[in-house]
């Protein structure tokens, strides 16, 4: 039952893409064809760039998932009804500020963000969605934000470079990705960009996430293609345990390359093998670039009785404290790891567990392997390890992306100005 | 509904005892008449005590909480059994190694202690309980733990300073508490010591605890105060979240000070009182030296819809990386404590909800109280601190005790050698 290796459940941690006739390639959400973008500063931030807008040149098919945290942001609310009708022409996004538990004022100053843009971009502001990052509990400086949204739509090229800084927090550095389908001899591109560092949980639709497409997508794919991608990708890391108010990915597919609508087929198998392939890359640039993070780690549980008891344990195993600063001493702890697996809430039988670090069997039945520490201990001494629990029990398995936890993190989140 | 200050739902952080005929008192497991206790090295650590004695000099009733981890050590699995029975005259306990995830040879080994302490001791092998902590997968080095239990039983003397080192492990200092309760012209004195310092979580009987009475106390009874003891304090507590494969909290009850048994009326609510406010004064102790803490906070929800709502906010507040460094850093930053209420997966409606630090309001309705931050800063310059969180929903309450999460915890369990 036990296989003989972390990744014996499927792909490695490298492995971004690699599905039917998808080609993974350096880019961003200005890659496919008839999108602009802009990213200027406004104030909101010293310095840095802190406006983005991202525009298609023609009407697009929208969807979006959002936090599932009980305490939603301003433009989480807008949006989330706002992409309801499943078109939208442009996003509008801000950093440093998450407009969040800022009241009534807040909901207006989201609805206003939508309104100039689409004033300034000369399109409906229906068709504008928002999203926000930042502080929580403090109004937007709204004179700022005008003055933002009018220059970045004075700005707007095909190049995604200064939007994808403008969106960024305690991020260390930018995350972009794109990759290449084809189909019935024509090809397509999908592109993305997304922001980290910290409060990072899959708890739907960790962090802000956007994709583009030149494809020509009806709603209902988008919106099921959408899911899938962050299923296996946002919705498979974790920085710190935290859920945002904030968190939102959205899609939009303009259908600028041509071609007929991609509906089923291998069409419709590349657009979500694209979709996840770069939904999966800015996920783990995510990961990668915690705060404080200086490992990442694949955490994956094998052999649990169902699916939720495998997420469960996972979960658990990529949260724990214990788990996550082993990880940054380098030492392959299994003891935690069963630790952490057995408080997860689910049935276990410590017994039948397994445990892998990288190639090498560290637990068989519960008890430890004889002699496996020292080359376990080299496994974990990288900045990418694979991690695998086997619990014995049954066929259901899932993995998660975790990082270490650092004096770095403490530092970061102390300082932290509220 | 909102009442006027972090503390408005009952005792204070520093309160411990104060209930009806009980005196706190300095003093540990051996103040209650009629038990001894011993500590010495056996070489499980560098040169520090290790293991520990626990006797009462005639029968007494026992009972036992224990961790609620899948995963639970042989010693706990023991001493579960052996406590069945209600009556016990001895506990040994060793720290530097957990005797968990040893397979059958653990079990043999907890057995092994239990039956060279009786011999030791000359009581029945079926009366002595057995405790332990410390690393987990390695199996006991029994030839010190043979010769250690041999030297604790040459040693023992109505004095627990040497025992309540010895089952320190990454602890900066000793935990112990005493008090004493009267009724009926009668004084009974319950005597404790416990340890801590990581793997700190409330899913029962989190970390090791030890508690003395010289009542006599039928096992029903003592079960029942026991568990309620625990439930208002090492159930109360975390440092990490982690749920320790080890945790047990175990009571013995001798009748050395004579008297009938205790059973009902005020000797009952002076037990349970004293037995209550010596866990809550060790459970206190566990927090203020947990891994690098630098700050405790009782957090404290009101206003919940149900008992298990505010236990579900109140856990996800008292474990969340944001708030836990936010307390470290003295930032008030309530937008990290909203959205972490926010996340804990139970209704919630952010417009209702109100924080308080110390006595300084600062949300209200879900919006920020204008000029309440320096005030509320100060309220965190402290080494204990309140921060209460008022869902606005309802009359449901509960309280937490947490540290905050600092880069030393990071360096502690960064460097534990697995």
């Amino acid at each position: 039952m036990n296989a003989s290796s972390a990744a014996a459940d499927g792909e490695g941690l490298g492995a971004v893409a690699g599905a039917s006739g998808v080609v993974p390639m350096d880019g961003d959400v200005c890659s496919p064809a008839g999108f602009r973008a802009a990213g200027v500063h406004c104030g909101l931030k010293y310095r840095k760039p802190d406006l983005a807008l991202l525009v298609s040149d023609r009407p697009a098919s929208a969807a979006g998932v959002f936090t599932t945290n009980r305490v939603q942001a301003a433009p989480v609310r807008y949006s989330r009804r706002a992409v309801e009708d499943g078109d939208a022409r442009a996003v509008v996004v801000n950093s440093a500020n998450a407009n969040a538990c800022t009241g009534e004022q807040g909901d207006r100053d989201a609805e206003e963000m939508a309104r100039l843009a689409g004033r300034a971009l000369d399109v409906d502001p229906r068709q504008v969605l928002v999203a926000s990052t930042g502080i929580i509990g403090v109004p937007l400086p709204m004179d700022r934000v005008r003055s933002g949204i009018r220059s970045a739509a004075g700005e707007l090229a095909p190049d995604a470079g200064a939007a994808s800084r403008a969106i960024l927090t305690t991020d260390r550095w930018t995350k972009t990705a794109a990759a290449r389908f084809s189909a019935d001899g024509r090809t397509w591109t999908v592109g993305g960009m997304a922001k980290g560092a910290g409060m990072i949980h899959p708890r739907m639709a960790t962090t802000l996430g956007f994709l583009t497409t030149d494809a020509r997508v009806p709603v209902p794919i988008l919106r099921e293609a959408l899911r899938e991608a962050v299923d296996g990708s946002f919705n498979r890391i974790t920085v710190d345990g935290e859920t945002s108010t904030n968190d939102a990915v959205l899609a939009l597919a303009n259908g600028s390359a041509g071609g007929t609508a991609v509906e089923r087929g291998d069409a419709l198998d590349g657009l979500k093998a694209a979709m996840a392939a770069v939904a999966r890359s800015l996920a783990l640039e995510v990961v990668r670039d915690g705060e404080g993070a200086t490992t990442v780690a694949r955490i994956s549980v094998t052999g649990a009785p169902g699916d939720a008891e495998a997420r469960a344990v996972a979960d658990r195993l990529a949260t724990s404290p214990l788990v996550k600063t082993a990880l940054h001493g380098g030492d392959p702890n299994w003891g935690r790891l069963v630790a952490a697996a057995g408080s997860a809430g689910v049935e276990m039988d410590p017994d039948s567990v397994a445990v892998w670090v990288g190639d090498v069997r560290m637990v068989e039945d519960g008890t430890a392997v004889a002699g496996a520490e020292e080359e376990a201990a080299r496994a974990l001494d990288g900045d990418e390890v694979e991690i695998r629990v086997d619990l014995g029990l049954g066929g259901a398995r899932h993995h998660m992306w975790t990082c270490d936890l650092t004096e770095e993190y403490v530092r970061i989140n102390g300082s932290y100005t509220s």
